[in-house]
């Protein structure tokens, strides 16, 4: 291929195709590349769906969908053991992080936490038991999104762990969270030694009581004014929750005195959060949860209403499409390893907490957070960039959520997948990586883009119901 | 004189003169002022001592004295009432803001400020009474500066009130500070009413001992690890303190429990503390002191280690000039007011606690707090402007400090005297604001540029030692 046909060098623009653009640049010929894709990957099918998609009758279902986020007001009301308040964790249950998903295809951090919540009810005294286990089929997984929790990572909640309730006031519908272990060999990463249940323990025979009568004594405690100042102080809320955790101390701490503790417990406890940078990320996420369930079920409406991943699994729900996953392999995200881990050692993408993306949060919200950017490998611009473009893909920007680095623009919440179709854009997500063996836990954090392909078959459905 | 000399309009660019300016445009002339002003505003005698300062004599003793800035290591080592640690605190005596003053010159807020400590210590029984004591000359005043203490506002510290104390772990140097109150009807602010005392004996009887006994309990606390995450959190830690109030909260609340008090007294503590954004304010403050306390009497030094107003003067004290004051008078700041207070309210700027911006915070900071705009009335490019500007009169970026939105350049630290002379920009400050009129307390927030004729006279004096 001459690159010099009329008298004077050719610059090619390639639009669309890597593989002719590359063809290009092979050739030796001065090729640019256009980032431009055909909506919906320019299939057929899909565009047909879309075009029928695109009509007031949707409009109007995503208007409801996006009132019911924009107008939820999540509140921690109390504490609960996990088997008081979702009647399927009866018996010999768990739930897990992400879609449904059966033992054999499970990821090692999530095998990993199953051991360790197997030891924590005494079920099994150590990691050689559970084949019997599973061998019997004694235990009964179920996804948390199924039953109205959430987790974070494995996100493993046993039928004697102690979550959080979170109730939307506008709605009434409540959610439930484990607590928050902090990073490193914890359950949640697929870590079970004895640090590990030891931990549970502490957090189930003290810091449960403890929570339970603060709570009780403080009353409903509004998420939101939380959320939305944290934001001013650099948190993305996903996997930076620094300002979150001290404005929730600052509420809690003035009631964790005087109930039959003693003051070295109370001092434990409130060294344990303020040691946790990511202690009030579970919470965050119930506020999603409430806020998210509140926008499901509307028929017609493509505002996505769930990203979760098992380790193995990517999974979402749409509000149109009821209780339905639609799942693709869940991506490896890239990562910035803690010292002592590399590349290979990293789990495929896992847990519920993409919840916080789903309704706004982590990614979607980077540029509140330039911090965050040194914790997941990115870079300030970078940041304002995922925010702008996450606008593309969303149905609403929140001003209850200001941030400052965009002239107190709202953030962009609500995603609706026709725009994700339409712009193959897919939502990013600041996640934490968990080591692909049982027992490791944390390697690091770091940014990934939800598969398009759950997208496409969320778009194949409405396909055969529109 | 006619615009159209040259048979099309001219447009005459202004460089320099207000004057001149204006006379243009008051003749109708087609002008545009251009921002550039002479070295030293152009005066000879200036010009000549500034030539004389740029020297290496200079530029190595301004070394030494940021060397001392930046190496400072301040901690917060223990509590003490005033007249254990202050020994000019004897008998009849108060120390204040800015720089010394008598009191017919003082402003409402500083008097109203003397009163209530009066009341406090019991030497009246309420402002009837003052003018005896005034006029038998019975009170001894000072300035806190002169004796190793800062205080916001009217800084008023009284022989028994408490205070902080503040260490250089890098020299020895300590520094006092008493408790900040909050805002509205505070001392500080020039209020003097009962629930004003009150709060003073609360802090006396309980927040004191508490206090006292927690940081024996928790060891010198680094302030510098707080205030450096703070900016990272929107804190400028002049105007907000509110990551910098959360994260001391998180460090001494743990240490609370256990002591002789009550659960009742901790949790009133602990929420006292959470109400009061601008809690740990004075702790940063005693942080400045000892630091620029460090890089103070280096011969020849003119880094500036005082930037201070008592309401009625503006004064600055500089490294190689010692001890001495250089005093212009107190401008009034551009005020955001609270509702229900206006233009004319506002009494000339007042307070120790532009020791924040001596020391690079503040103003000199607000990039990093977009937050602070919407409290002082500016925006969050002019918050950027800002920092840039201070750049140009300081002679560091410390990257101890990285600002997020400027990629995580360092703040602004260490004012040369040198610079602010030769570019005519000023330090600018972010500020509380007072009543003018005694009794009445917090009228808003603000910002004002600290006025050159202090630098002036500094310089001047300059030139008669060099």
């Amino acid at each position: 291929m001459s690159s010099s046909i009329i008298g004077k060098k050719v610059k090619v623009a390639s639009v669309g195709l890597d593989s002719f653009f590359n063809d290009l640049k092979n050739e030796g010929a001065d090729a640019v590349k256009v980032d431009w894709k055909p909506p919906a990957g320019g299939a057929p099918a899909a565009l047909k769906v879309l075009e029928d998609l695109e009509c007031e009758e949707v409009d109007e279902a995503n208007s409801k969908a996006i009132s019911a986020i924009l107008s939820a007001e999540p509140k921690f009301v109390g504490m609960a053991i996990a088997k008081e308040v979702i009647p399927e964790l009866k018996g010999m249950s768990l739930s897990h992080s992400g879609p449904p998903i059966k033992w054999e295809r499970m990821s090692g951090p999530m095998k990993g936490a199953i051991i360790g919540a197997a030891i924590y009810e005494g079920w099994i005294k150590d990691e050689s038991e559970i084949n019997e286990l599973i061998k019997g089929e004694q235990i009964k997984f179920m996804a948390d999104h199924d039953v109205s929790a959430v987790g974070p990572m494995a996100g493993v909640i046993s039928p004697d762990m102690p979550v959080y309730i979170v109730q939307n006031a506008t709605t009434g519908n409540k959610a439930y969270t484990n607590f928050n272990e902090g990073v490193g060999k914890v359950l949640r990463y697929g870590a079970y030694g004895k640090e590990v249940i030891d931990r549970l323990n502490w957090m189930k025979d003290t810091l449960y009581p403890m929570f339970k009568e603060s709570v009780s004594k403080m009353g409903p405690l509004s998420l939101k004014p939380i959320m939305s100042q944290s934001l001013q102080m650099g948190d993305e809320l996903h996997t930076r929750n620094v300002a979150s955790t001290l404005l929730f101390i600052k509420e809690i701490a003035p009631y964790m005195t005087g109930g039959g503790f003693t003051s070295s417990q109370i001092s434990q406890a409130i060294s344990f959060m303020g040691g946790n940078n990511l202690f009030f990320l579970n919470l965050a996420m119930a506020a999603g949860k409430v806020t998210m369930d509140a926008a499901s079920g509307i028929n017609k409406s493509t505002i996505v209403t769930a990203l979760t991943r098992n380790g193995t699994d990517f999974g979402i729900k749409v509000s149109g499409l009821g209780k339905e996953w639609f799942t693709a392999p869940a991506p490896v995200p890239k990562t910035l390893f803690f010292p002592g881990f590399k590349e290979g050692d990293a789990n495929p993408d896992i847990g519920d907490s993409a919840i916080m993306e789903t309704n706004g949060f982590g990614a979607f919200s980077s540029a509140a957070s330039p911090a965050v950017t040194q914790v997941v490998g990115s870079s300030v611009s970078e940041a304002i960039r995922v925010t702008r473009r996450m606008y593309e893909i969303t149905a609403a920007r929140d001003k209850s959520f200001p941030i400052p680095a965009l002239n107190f623009e709202g953030i962009p919440r609500g995603i609706d997948l026709r725009l994700v179709i339409e712009t193959s854009i897919s939502p990013t997500i600041n996640t934490g990586v968990a080591h692909r063996l049982p027992g490791m836990g944390t390697v690091g954090f770091g940014i990934v883009d939800a598969p398009l392909g759950a997208f496409d078959k969320a778009l194949q459905r409405f396909g055969q119901i529109v």
